[in-house]
């Protein structure tokens, strides 16, 4: 259950949505900041529609995929399709084109890995997007970093984002944070439609974080003769193991960082929030601090939590978690669904019961997407290693 | 006419490909191993044929595009229309699929910058496809580097290839290979489809190679003035001024270079094989190793070259080429439209006249795609920098 996050949002409600406030649209669209070069469409307006176009002259029916809806576009006299979609939500969406039955990427703007597919993605934008602009500030660098996985039996790969002067500063040693994506969702996600590494060169410029080594790997990890016992299911994941005994060894050896507890956090969202809080939770001798975007690992929260045995007990005793851990955060955004309320509620009731501190951010008017998660790396960044 | 080396290609003989040999079809078909994770299609079978799918009930016409010819498929009960392609060459190869007249890419695939688009590409595997593959060997890491260009008044990349050994020798320094992607692809071609980084880690490992650091910029870049003074036409490129004057000095701050022309090669493939040419011969104090993959600055070679005017008389003096140029060395692919054939002759003829030495690799079977050009930097950074 806890691998299904995402696949609430997935599925798009499959009905045509009568625009029937053509009128209303404010004409002011401008070319997605992520099409594709030279592309004209996607268009995002600022009520924040999205308006697509596609040649498909023979085609009986096109329509918009985006937010779990689909909006049916009109074709002209060229065979050209156009239309759009209500007003979104400020951030990053996934959404695709459905060309009579075909549920397909739209050719003209960037794909990016999220809902299990490469596909296309939208930005409408937000209000506070100066925190992951790209600006004149010293910027760090992301690297594809290939390993063997002796205990996947697979190679595997994961995104290290160096801050400025790593390159240069050859004495000097960070610490590190490890970044965990959402389900349906890869290594790609925090460095592409994430700009973990844009927040942090920005957090950085302006001495609001310390400069880290952050570590973006692919929480989906398993075993062989775990995948052959699951057939069809769900196989058991060893990510955990992984990230324990072959990641983190592995980047202790090619990159300076400090390695101890005191200088490793670890950090996800959605799925991977559920992840990581019990990784931090089996191996305090690893990690002092823990992020929970959009997430816990009580997910789906549907009981009142008993911290004598929830996770094996590892919040029951106070005075340890305060000693062992230095940080525990959480985030949600105001528009996610109930679900997520319920979950990540239960866990702070369990906290507050226990009298174990904890933060917590709330991201104004976004739901289970990417602007909610950016904005809580933004919180959660400024807090670490100080 | 130097930009257009790709276009001759791009463009699909738009007419639908009747599958008269449907019986003869060998069922071997496996996966394509550039497909998304868990896709089934697209496929390719021991013949190099190209087998697609794709659920599009409503639709009245679904093609698969590729190698300039557009293949119908057919459409079962379910709505879900599948075909294949003649076969192909071995290697890389660009398409898309084409639904009631749209061309999109397609679902099942990894997407890749090429054909002035991102889309859908596909791998027939090659007999000599290890010296490109994933292997157990010491890899090398692929770096996103941001930069600001004064020149162009933009926010550039390059990807930056650090061999083995790079993060933890730090007294360690490496000579460069600038490496140019062709017409209508980017800065991401090389690492991507290209296996840049696998080709080097494998010949590193085998001892057929120095370790060396391979900057990958973007060979597009234009002055806001000349964009303003171009309008509907190509624009005057100001990639050398910004390779020279930017990128080479920005690269040898950050990164642990050996920073003098007997360690620095330029090469570069198609368009980029031209503009490396003219960039060497201006630029001779800068660099010692000249590669053009499938191209010569001569494109499109149409008239015998005279040496004593021929950018500018770069070719009119042997002793001095013998002195400066440790290495002119060429390609092309067996297959290549004879445009690619005539041109590169042409250069060739005018150094053999000259008394100048060169080195020519011939690819076997391959036309003017990715194969040809993995194979041209096997060959080509076997003789750099010894």
């Amino acid at each position: 259950m806890k691998h299904s996050f995402l696949l609430l949002l997935i599925f798009s409600v499959s009905f045509s949505f009568a625009q029937t406030e053509q009128e209303k649209i404010v004409e002011d669209f401008k070319p997605s900041s992520v099409n594709q070069p030279g592309k004209e469409f996607p268009k995002v307006n600022s009520e924040g529609r999205v308006r697509v176009q596609i040649e498909a002259p023979k085609a009986n029916k096109v329509q918009l995929d985006i937010g779990g809806v689909k909006y049916d576009l009109e074709k002209n006299k060229e065979g050209v399709w156009l239309g759009e979609s209500a007003p979104q939500d400020e951030g990053f969406h996934y959404y695709q084109l459905n060309i009579d039955g075909a549920s397909v990427p739209d050719p003209g703007s960037k794909y990016y890995y999220g809902a299990g597919r490469w596909g296309s993605g939208i930005e409408i934008p937000a209000g506070d997007k100066e925190f992951y602009a790209l600006k004149d500030v010293p910027h760090g660098n992301v690297s594809e970093n290939l390993y063997f996985s002796e205990i996947t039996q697979q190679w595997r790969r994961n995104f290290v984002y160096t801050p400025p002067g790593y390159f240069e500063n050859l004495e000097k040693r960070y610490p590190v944070l490890y970044l965990q994506h959402g389900s349906y969702e890869d290594e790609t996600g925090w460095s592409s439609q994430g700009h973990a590494n844009l927040i942090l060169d920005n957090l950085i410029a302006s001495g609001d974080a310390e400069p880290m080594i952050i570590v973006m790997d692919n929480g989906y990890a398993y075993k062989p003769e775990d995948l052959e016992k699951a057939g069809e299911n769900r196989p058991m994941s060893s990510f955990e193991e992984v990230l324990i005994n072959e990641v983190i060894p592995k980047i202790d050896n090619k990159f300076r960082t400090i390695s101890n507890r005191e200088n490793r956090a670890i950090a996800g969202l959605s799925m991977g929030a559920s992840h990581t809080m019990s990784i931090i939770m089996n191996n305090l001798d690893h990690f002092s601090y823990y992020g929970g975007f959009s997430g816990t690992a009580n997910f789906p929260g549907n009981k009142k939590l008993d911290a004598d045995t929830f996770l094996n007990g590892a919040f029951s005793n106070a005075e340890d978690i305060e000693e062992k851990l230095n940080m525990i955060f959480m985030s949600l955004g105001t528009k996610e669904a109930e679900i997520f309320f319920k979950t990540v509620n239960e866990f702070r009731d369990m906290l507050e019961k226990q009298d174990i501190d904890y933060t917590f951010y709330s991201s104004p008017d976004t739901a289970h997407e990417w602007l909610t998660w950016r904005r809580s790396l933004y919180q959660y960044a400024q807090l670490l290693f100080n």
